[in-house]
């Protein structure tokens, strides 16, 4: 089972290696890490390059496409290659997938039109003027559909076992969660902003305003 | 503030990835992936390439080290220039931290001695050898000594957290995790052999001989 995992300038990691390390357990399947050309991409702040084994037109058709999000989506929504990818690929994956807001690049390719879908909590607005329905949720899914989004960053780790459930079995999904040690154990209970206060908020506003 | 994580051969993606993404929130924190080389290093089945930006001779004293693990670790705890300058830079970081198979080269560099530490739960016999009490425990952190360890792979993630409460404060902590919305919604309670089934293991024992 092929599964392709988009790369584009400045992405968030966690976004694909939650999944890639997921799925990476299962042994029939093969993942490959696709870009608009072969190479390294860097993250948002530079500080990490992950390289694409393939172009988008080397891989026209896995089975499973991933699409990450991070400050780069926002060039990539407007429309390019990695869009055109997603439209054409989507028409015969088992399961076209996003986490954080890699869901507006679904979106720009029309694969969430008129469907419940999700995104970081800070894009919701944002993936709503591609023609989805945006809810506050960790992982959306539509079978029947064949796309599944993940809400912001971590969530893709969550989705990616529910993916193997989907694709084999629950003793598959299990099976890669105990690898893991996926035994989350937060040191606390502030994964989203209806969790924290408004000194965390500012905090990360602060944090924002100096990365960008 | 420096961080280094360290790069080397057939290491585990998230391992690294988990609290590379954590730490990245706070500007003031600038984090450099380093090997024995400068180049790419590829996971341990090869699907992955990440970039090492510096070589360990560039890099001998930061305040920060991180040691992901993953099968190429125990090629790694033999001894050479990994743990050589975990040895020296131990000497002066702020705090020497491990994730999942990642603490047999801390060991393995004389940083354990002693000390409780944890690591991938296939592994705590391993970590024995090396001088540690091995306890099965998420996160274990030794402030006066300088040493952070964490169990298998995703549990670098909570980590992170940790690490960045006793750096900054709880706040930046929090907003470090509200924006990876780290809100974990596991679709099982599997994350540690204690918690699944003959059948779970028994299908894990079989994904591993199928990828070694």
């Amino acid at each position: 089972m092929q599964v392709a995992i988009a790369l584009f300038p400045r992405l968030t990691a966690l976004d694909c290696i939650g999944p890639y390390e997921i799925l990476q357990r299962i042994p029939s399947i093969d993942i490959t890490f696709v870009g608009e050309r072969r190479g390294e991409f860097r993250t948002e702040n530079g500080m990490l390059g992950l390289t694409a084994d393939a172009t988008f037109d080397e891989l026209p058709t896995p089975e499973i496409v991933l699409v990450p999000g991070g400050i780069g989506s926002r060039e990539q929504m407007r429309g390019g290659p990695l869009v055109e990818w997603v439209r054409h690929a989507h028409r015969t994956t088992t399961f076209t997938t996003s986490v954080c807001t890699g869901s507006l690049i679904l979106g720009a390719a029309g694969v969430l039109d008129g469907l419940t879908a999700t995104t970081h909590w800070g894009a919701l607005d944002t993936l709503a003027t591609f023609g989805a329905k945006p809810i506050t949720q960790r992982v959306v899914e539509h079978v029947a559909e064949r796309v599944i989004t993940a809400a912001g960053v971590s969530a893709g780790i969550d989705m990616a076992i529910r993916l193997l459930s989907l694709l084999f079995d629950d003793v598959a999904a299990q099976a890669a969660q105990v690898f893991c040690e996926y035994d989350p154990q937060p040191p606390f209970d502030a994964g989203h902003p209806s969790k924290v206060g408004a000194d965390v908020m500012a905090r990360l506003a602060e944090y924002r305003m100096a990365r960008s």
